[in-house]
């Protein structure tokens, strides 16, 4: 994928510097994948996407803000349900195209109602 | 984006069916994202993508294999420098689109010699 500027005048620069696009949105702006992940349990609660104003407002407000594709709007975990998360620290991967969210959730992380997005469906892997 | 469909001959029918794609390679085959675990310490080791293939074969061989973009080919994590990752268990997404692997790495996960890819940047956050 041709280099993306994450341009965002409240975004970290040491942050903005070396993000790189995991995904496009529709009207073409560079996103990261997110992991959620319970700061106290360890389990992972959800996977999502963060453009870069949802970077900034997480990082200036503490409460995980996601970019939705389908809806294409920012999207502040539990402004409808309560159920926010808190983050205690974020943290990017090597290749700067995903970043790791650790939270406090004040409630289930999946619009099901389960703890996890990932309480769905466990398959069988083969013991290697 | 459009419904795509996730084949592959040795895929489990029930996952197939419950898979939507994240992304698209290069080549237009869907891809879901990978969230790879340490089932010891909970930590998150890293964030790939499969397509329908590494699925089965990860599911087959208890080994977590990913489809990387840039080389356009399956990867088995660790082939070359040792550092595999056994599956544990393998659980999907609400909305199908994002696999979390448990795994008991045997090396680090990121090829800078880090136990996680996101051991490398940590940005401050906000208290909420």
């Amino acid at each position: 994928m041709a280099p993306v500027t994450f341009a965002h005048d409240t975004l970290d620069p040491t942050l903005a510097a070396r993000l790189r696009p995991a995904a496009a949105a529709p009207d073409g702006r560079p996103l990261v994948t997110a992991v959620a992940q319970d700061a106290h349990t360890g389990r992972v609660l959800m996977v999502a996407w963060m453009d870069a104003e949802a970077l900034a407002r997480t990082q200036a407000t503490g409460l995980a803000t996601y970019y939705s594709r389908s809806r294409q709007a920012l999207w502040v975990k539990g402004e409808t349900s309560g159920n926010t998360q808190r983050v205690v620290d974020l943290s990017l991967d090597c290749d700067g195209d995903a970043v790791l969210l650790r939270v406090v959730p004040a409630g289930p992380a999946c619009h099901t109602g389960l703890q996890s997005c990932f309480d769905t469906l466990v398959v069988p892997v083969a013991a290697s």
